[in-house]
C-alpha cells in the first residue's frame, strides 16, 4: 500500500484519535460490543473455528523464521493445554533482525508509521473474536472481558499510544529557512529535523493482560521509529502472535522488512528475557509484571542507560465515609472485586470504613453491616448461573489459587468464604469467588502487602482522616493503580482529591453505576499515574512517547 | 499581581514563544545586540555601577535567610577576586522551605506559572548589562558574549523551555463530562487531571555557562509546578544570583513563597550537591559540567529513581573534504576555535581531513597548506587589537590553561602555537590563544580524549570515508554537541547526514558566514541531541518538559 492510500482510508482515523487525546470525551474507534451486527454475523463462529484450527498446531502467521525451532506451553485455565508453537531464535538473531529493519523503518515520516500502525489495527480488528477465544484460554479472563479487553480496547489503546506519538513528532515542522536579521545584512541557514528512535524496544508482556498492557509501549516504541520486540509471557503467547502477525504482514504489504515488529517467544526452562533486557542494542524497556522481576527490570535499565517504563502491581484502597444509595455502592464495589477474580492491577484489595459505621439517607450503617451487605451482593453476583462465571471467569496461575487459600487460613474473621465456580463445558477450570477478609488497622502487616487475586480485606479505622492517612501511606510505600472514595461531603471530597493525588495515585468518587474502578477509558482515562511505586508508566500520556526518540538538528549555510 | 495583569502583559509573549517552538523559524524575544538604542542609553553604565557596587560586599537581593552565614569565593578570570558573599544554609532546611513552597505553586494553572515567569525574566532582562559584567568576571568570556549568552541568549532559552512546558501541559483539557453509550442507557463520569510536579527539581551549574545552562532546566521545572534549587558552581554564582533574585522577587510580587525558586551556594571546602543529589524529596535533576562529576550525578539519580538530564561534554568533529570558498570556511572555522578560548562545550576539537587534500576551485589544496592557512586566518583574528581579546576571553579555570601547556607538550607537530593575549585594563588576566596540533589516525590515544579549552588537532585520514568512521565511532564512544562538515558533494552530504545523525549527532554543512558550529538558537536549535554519551538533555524539546510530572485523573460519578 502507498502512502496515499494509507492516507485516504486512516487520516480521519488518526486525526479523530489525535483530536481525542486531548478533548479526553469518550470515543472508541472500536466498538466493544462482541456484536454480530457491527462485527458480521458470521465473526463469532469464525473467531472460533480460526481458535480450535490453532490449537495442537504451529503459529504459522508469524513472518519469521523459526531458526531455533517451534516452541510452545500455553494451557488453558479453563482446564486443557492449548497445543500451540511459535518459531524462535536466538536473541542475536532477534537483535540483528531488529536493527537492520529499523534503518528504513525510521527514515519515513511519522505520519506514514502512524498509517500503517492503524491499518494493521484494523486487520487485528477482523480477528478479534479469535482473539477473544485466544485471550480467555491463556488468561482465564471470560470470554465477553477476553473479547473487550484484547480486542477493540486494547486496540484503542495502541491507537491512542500511536497517535499520541504521532502528535508529540508533530508539534514543531521537520524543515525550515531561518533567517537571522543582523542590522544591514542577514544569515540564512537551512535546517531539518530528522526523529531518531532510540533503538530497540524490547516489549515484556504478562500473562493476565497480554495485549492490553502491551500495546501501548509496542505501538508508542513503532510510530516513533523504533523495531519493537514482543517478549510475551511464556503462558500467553496466543492473543499477542495475532497482533505481531497483521503488523508484519502489514509492514510487508506497505513495503516494510516485518522484522520491525517480532514476537519473541521462549519457555519457562529456557528464559530470553534478561539476555534481551540486557543487549546493547535494547534501548527502550516496557514491562507489565510481578514486583520481583520488575525490580530486575528496573535495575538492568539503570545499568545499561536504557529508558524503561513499568507497570508492576499496587495495592488498590477504597475509602466507604458515606453514600446516598449503598446498595448502588455495594454493587459497584462488589463486581470491582469479582471481575476476573481480582487479577486487574486495578482491583481493590483494601476497603477502610471508620468504626463508626457508614453514613446513609437510612442512617448510619455499622462496619458489620456493610461487610454482610458487601456480602451479599457478590453472592448475588457470582451465583447468577447467567453472569456469575463470565464474570469471575478463571485463574490463570496456580499460585493465585494457592493465595486465596493462604489468604483463608490467616486466622482473620472470613465475612465471605471464597468457593469453586463452576464454568459449564469445562470441568477442570481453575475458577473460585471473591474471599472478603475483616480485620483493622493493627493487622497492617497483612494488608499492606499485595494479595494478588480475589483477595479483599475490610479494614476498620477510627476515623475517616485515619482512612485517608492509611490510603496516602500505602500509595507512597507500595504504590497503587486506583484508589476509590464514597463520600457524600465535599470537604472530605476535596481533601482526599488533594491528598490522594499529592501521594500520586488517581481517585475514583462514589462510582455507583456501569463505570467500575478497576476500568480505564482509552482517549479518557490515564492508565497509571507513573507517580508511585506501582509503576512508572502511564497510558499514554506525552512522555510515554517522548521518551523514545531525540530529535537530531541538520543546518546547512544557505 | 493578578492573573489578569500577568496574562495582560505577557499572553502575547507566551503565544509567540509557543508559536515559534512549533515553527522553527529566527525568534528573539529580547534582542542580542548590548545597545543603548535598544536597552537604554544608560543602561550599560548602571549595570556597571551595579555590578562595582556588588563587589566586596553582601549580595541582598535574594529572599533567603542567611540561616548558614554568608559564604562566596568568586575570582575573575581577569585578575581579582569579587570578594561577594551569598546567604547560606543547611541542606534539610532547603529542601523543607522548597517542599512548603511548592503545595501552593502546584495547585494553579501551568499558564498562570508560566505568565508569572515570564514576569520574571523581564525583570531579569533590567539587568542584562549587571548579568554582562557579573558573567565576565565568573567565566572570563568577552563581555559582549558574556551579556549575549548570560542576557538574551539565556533568557530566551528559559522563555523556550517554560513555553514548551506550558504547551505539553496545555494538550488535553483539564477537565471533561464523559459520557459513555451503553445502547439504551449511557453512563456520565465528571473528570478531572491534575498536573502533579514530580518533586523539588535540582539545577546543577557550571562555571562556564552559568545561566545559559541552567535556566532552562530551571524554568522548565517551575513551569512544571516543581520547586526548583539552584546549585551555582561555587566559581560563578553572582549571573545566576540575579536570575534567582528577580524570580524570588517576582514571586513574592505575585502572592507566591519566594522558597518555590532558591539558590544554593556552598564553597569548595564544604560542597553541598551530593547531599543535595541524594536527598530522597529531589526528583529531578539537571546537570551541566564536567563528565566526572556527570557520571556520580547519574548513579545517584539512578539509585535514588530520580529524573536525570545531563550536559557532560564530548568531542566535538569537523570533516574537511571539499568547499567552494576555502577562505570563508577557514574563518568561519578560526573563529570557532578561538571563541570564549574553546571553553564551549560545542567548540570543535578534531579536524579530519583527507590527506590527498580538500578540493576547492582553485584545485586541491594540501593538508599542510589548509593548516597553514588555518592558522593564518587565527591569527589575523586573535591579533586583531579590536577583535581579538573580545573573542578569546579569559581562561575560567587554571586546569585549563594548563591542559594548553600539556597538549603543547605531547610531541605532535605544532601547526600554531598558543600565546598570551593582552587585555587593557586587565594586567592579570589568564588569557591564551588557540594551540592546533597535527597528527594523523595513528595518534587516536590521544584525540579522541577531550581536550577542554582553546586545543584542536588537524588530523589526516586516508579518505572521506575514514574521517566519518572516525567521526561516527568518536560521538558514540565519547559523545558529541555538535559537528561540523565541509563539502560540496551532495552524495558525501547525504551520507555524512544519516550517518551522523543515526549515530547521534547534530550536523552542521559548509558554515561560511556569521553562524558558528558553537552557537545554537533558541527556539530553533535543539541544543544537544540527547542521543549520545554527551548528555542526555536537550534544549528544549517535549522530553525536557514531559518528564517533570505526572497527570492525576480524578472521576467522580456524575
Amino acid at each position: 500500500m502507498t502512502l496515499e492510500q494509507l492516507q485516504e482510508q486512516h487520516q480521519q482515523t488518526l486525526a479523530k484519535a489525535v483530536a481525542a487525546n486531548s478533548a479526553r470525551t469518550f470515543h472508541a474507534h472500536w466498538p466493544e460490543a462482541p456484536s454480530g451486527k457491527i462485527y458480521g454475523e458470521t465473526a463469532n463462529t469464525m473467531g472460533e473455528v480460526a481458535f480450535k484450527g490453532q490449537l495442537d498446531s504451529q503459529c504459522k502467521g508469524l513472518l519469521q523464521d523459526a531458526i531455533g525451532g517451534w516452541v510452545g506451553q500455553e494451557s488453558s485455565p479453563y482446564g486443557f493445554p492449548l497445543g500451540i508453537t511459535y518459531p524462535t531464535t536466538s536473541v542475536d538473531d532477534y537483535i540483528s533482525r531488529a536493527s537492520s529493519a529499523q534503518v528504513s523503518w525510521q527514515s519515513v515520516s511519522a505520519e506514514h508509521r502512524a498509517l500503517v500502525l492503524i491499518e494493521a489495527l484494523e486487520c487485528v480488528a477482523k480477528r478479534f473474536f479469535e482473539i477473544g477465544y485466544a485471550t480467555m484460554h491463556t488468561t482465564g479472563q471470560g470470554f465477553v472481558m477476553a473479547f473487550q479487553a484484547s480486542g477493540p480496547h486494547a486496540a484503542d489503546r495502541a491507537l491512542e499510544a500511536l497517535s499520541m506519538g504521532y502528535s508529540v513528532q508533530s508539534t514543531f515542522t521537520d524543515s525550515v529557512q531561518w533567517t537571522k536579521p543582523m542590522g544591514k545584512i542577514s544569515v540564512t541557514i537551512n535546517k531539518k529535523y530528522r526523529i531518531v528512535p532510540k533503538g530497540i524496544n524490547l516489549v515484556i508482556g504478562c500473562s493476565t493482560f497480554p495485549t492490553w498492557n502491551s500495546v501501548p509501549g509496542m505501538f508508542a516504541g513503532l510510530v516513533t521509529g523504533n523495531s519493537v520486540l514482543i517478549k510475551a509471557h511464556p503462558g500467553a503467547v496466543y492473543p499477542m502472535a495475532i497482533y505481531v502477525a497483521e503488523v508484519q504482514a502489514t509492514l510487508n504489504r506497505c513495503g516494510f522488512d516485518p522484522h520491525i515488529c517480532q514476537l519473541v517467544v521462549d519457555t519457562t526452562e529456557k528464559p530470553l528475557t534478561l539476555d534481551l533486557l540486557r543487549h546493547p542494542a535494547v534501548a527502550i524497556i516496557d514491562y507489565t509484571g510481578g514486583p520481583a522481576f520488575g525490580a530486575i527490570v528496573e535495575k538492568e535499565a539503570l545499568v545499561g542507560g536504557k529508558v524503561v517504563f513499568t507497570e508492576k502491581a499496587g495495592v488498590n484502597t477504597v475509602i466507604i465515609d458515606s453514600t446516598e444509595n449503598v446498595d448502588a455502592m455495594l454493587e459497584n464495589l462488589a463486581f470491582s472485586l469479582s471481575l476476573y477474580g481480582g487479577q486487574m492491577c486495578t482491583a481493590p484489595q483494601n476497603i477502610f470504613v471508620c468504626k463508626d459505621g457508614v453514613a446513609t439517607p437510612e442512617g448510619l450503617i455499622s462496619v458489620e453491616d456493610i461487610a454482610l451487605k458487601l456480602r451479599e451482593k457478590i453472592d448475588g453476583l457470582v451465583g447468577n448461573e447467567k453472569m456469575g462465571p463470565g464474570t469471575v471467569g478463571a485463574i490463570q496461575n496456580a499460585a493465585t489459587a494457592g493465595r486465596v487459600e493462604e489468604a483463608a487460613a490467616l486466622g482473620l474473621p472470613i465475612i465471605r468464604a471464597s468457593a469453586p465456580i463452576p464454568h459449564a463445558g469445562f470441568n477442570s477450570a481453575r475458577s473460585v469467588s471473591p474471599l472478603v477478609l475483616r480485620t483493622d488497622v493493627a493487622r497492617s502487616d497483612i494488608y499492606t502487602r499485595e494479595w494478588f487475586g480475589p483477595i479483599s480485606f475490610i479494614i476498620s479505622t477510627d476515623s475517616f482522616e485515619d482512612s485517608l492517612t492509611e490510603v496516602t501511606n500505602s500509595i507512597k510505600a507500595h504504590g497503587a493503580l486506583t484508589t476509590l472514595v464514597y463520600t457524600t461531603d465535599p470537604e472530605k471530597m476535596e481533601r482526599a482529591e488533594g491528598l490522594i493525588s499529592r501521594a500520586g495515585a488517581p481517585v475514583a468518587f462514589n462510582f455507583n453505576s456501569y463505570v467500575w474502578v478497576n476500568q480505564s477509558a482509552a482517549f479518557s482515562d490515564f492508565h497509571g499515574s507513573g507517580a508511585n511505586p506501582a509503576g512508572n508508566a502511564t497510558f499514554a500520556d506525552v512522555q510515554f512517547v517522548a521518551s523514545r526518540f531525540n530529535v537530531i538538528g541538520i543546518r546547512t549555510q544557505a
